[in-house]
């Protein structure tokens, strides 16, 4: 394991993408070597990238990637597979994706699949992000779709958010501004040559004019053709500014510090309930308070309180 | 509390009402309600409906509501808002919605807000669902988008699961193939007017037809225009025979014990950390352990360890 650590933090891809694979196994051993590279985080840019099912996200993320590289950044992409609680597994499309960078050292593709019920996705994508970090990437895209409650942590715990929408979506303005407003830093309105994209880029804009925004910073919109790259350029060029910005007002810390609490939070959340359900699961207690609890003899809330008292909480 | 039970055992919207936001608001009460009303779970029948934003899940929900309703059945409506985690509240249009169904006593909906970063979201929506149950709603629709981990676990609880695509998502079916499929009972393709809607038919087809389904049962494709009410009584239909085939064959009730299991880890996992995180909150503990960790001094993989040691785990 130490010489695996030495060699992630060599920048050896495929020991990284060991170390990964070990993550997503919730290996001991994975836990150790988390432990000694977490010295070695706090580098690298984050930026999430969010927005609907089918709005280019993963295309506007290799354009983008692109860009950095042409600048002479290293990018880490990390890909929070949303179709995976089923199938455990990277959908095709993402494998594609890591053989077109795959000749480019500068660029490591990590697709996340998220796994067993007791959570453990956001903990895992945090894990993978330090393991980039330490890597030595300069930047480290995060992509999700902006819905669901841990993808959106995950996203949160970013140091830029950009939110993607395409024309057309209707509904998806009013969610957007119900929802992902406070957390976008950037906006792009994809698929700009499709019908309705003046339109959606003017809702955006009337809902930054009706809306508070804190501190110096308002939410520009950009307008791209991922699969063309057209406007990619501006937008790698808008991340930079904001990330500029963050540094200068001292709100680049202050998002480490959050990321920092949510990443412990989760891993005690997940640590907790894996060391308590093992203790109480001797002597098939688990499965008689279950059958129990299907009969309607006991209720589940009076049962997570004996749990409680029985591991003495 | 008692007499707040009685009422809802009653059927009493202001009851069960003022008990789901007691519930969302982890009022300790609310609790001592939900083990009283467990007993009485267990009759209703559960439908979970997901699919992309903006694949008309909303209209959907309702337009079978109606057809429920002309059958005779009492119905519950549950939509997960996705976009809650930074409002918590629920959207404008779920408002709108409840005004139209509320002079029929014989419907109830309910949104519910994503709250806190320490999960919850599945926790909250199981006892929404129970309080629903208990007051004899014959059928509870779970409406959810069809990404988010938590989301999803939420609809994998349902004993019949719908997932709602719409014409000319193209990337949308790929997903559907990795992932929903495994949970789907019923295919539905809105927006059937629109063009694409046969080749969407198609796609699905072929992927059933390369997919082995388990068990007895080929999940049927419905072709609907919900704004129209156009399909909707056959998809009621085919909800109804899947209905009876989870009962035939034994399925259901071993859908309703795992559903208990679920709600039981989940609650167990929230009262955990809850109290973990409260015994070592005093004396500004944790506070110190993220300066600590922020500065690199620390990593959160043993500051966890720690605190599983201090509270006995």
């Amino acid at each position: 394991m130490d010489e695996l650590v030495n060699r992630v933090l060599h920048g050896e891809y495929r020991a990284a993408a060991r170390l990964m694979t070990l993550i997503e196994g919730q290996s001991v051993e994975a836990l150790a070597a988390m432990k000694r590279l977490y010295s070695h985080t706090g580098q690298a840019e984050l930026v999430g990238i969010t927005g609907p099912p089918g709005s280019g996200k993963s295309t506007l993320a290799d354009k983008l990637t692109e860009e950095f590289r042409r600048i002479g950044k290293t990018v880490g992409i990390v890909a929070v597979d949303p179709t995976s609680p089923f199938t455990g597994g990277a959908i095709l499309a993402d494998r594609l994706r890591m053989q077109r960078h795959s000749l480019d050292p500068g660029v490591f593709i990590r697709s996340m699949a998220t796994r067993g019920h007791l959570g453990g996705l956001a903990r895992a994508t945090n894990d993978v992000v330090n393991i980039l970090d330490a890597m030595g990437k300069d930047l480290i895209l995060i992509e999700t779709v902006g819905v669901g409650q841990d993808e959106v942590e995950v996203v949160k715990t970013a140091y830029t958010s950009v939110v993607v929408t395409v024309p057309g979506l209707g509904d998806e303005i009013q969610a957007l501004k119900a929802g992902i407003m406070e957390i976008a830093d950037l906006f792009v309105v994809n698929k700009a040559d499709r019908e309705g994209a003046d339109r959606t880029y003017l809702d955006l804009e009337i809902m930054l004019d009706q809306s508070p925004f804190k501190g110096g910073w308002r939410p520009p919109i950009y307008k791209t053709v991922a699969t063309e790259g057209k406007g990619v350029k501006e937008l790698a060029e808008g991340i930079v500014a904001h990330q500029a910005y963050m540094g200068r007002e001292g709100l680049r810390d202050q998002k480490a510090t959050e990321r920092v609490r949510a990443l412990f939070q989760e891993l005690l959340r997940e640590c907790l309930t894996k060391r308590a359900l093992e203790r109480i699961s001797i002597n098939g207690t688990l499965d008689f308070l279950y059958q129990r609890m299907a009969r309607r003899e006991l209720d589940p809330y009076s049962a997570a309180e004996e749990v409680l008292k029985r591991v003495g909480l």
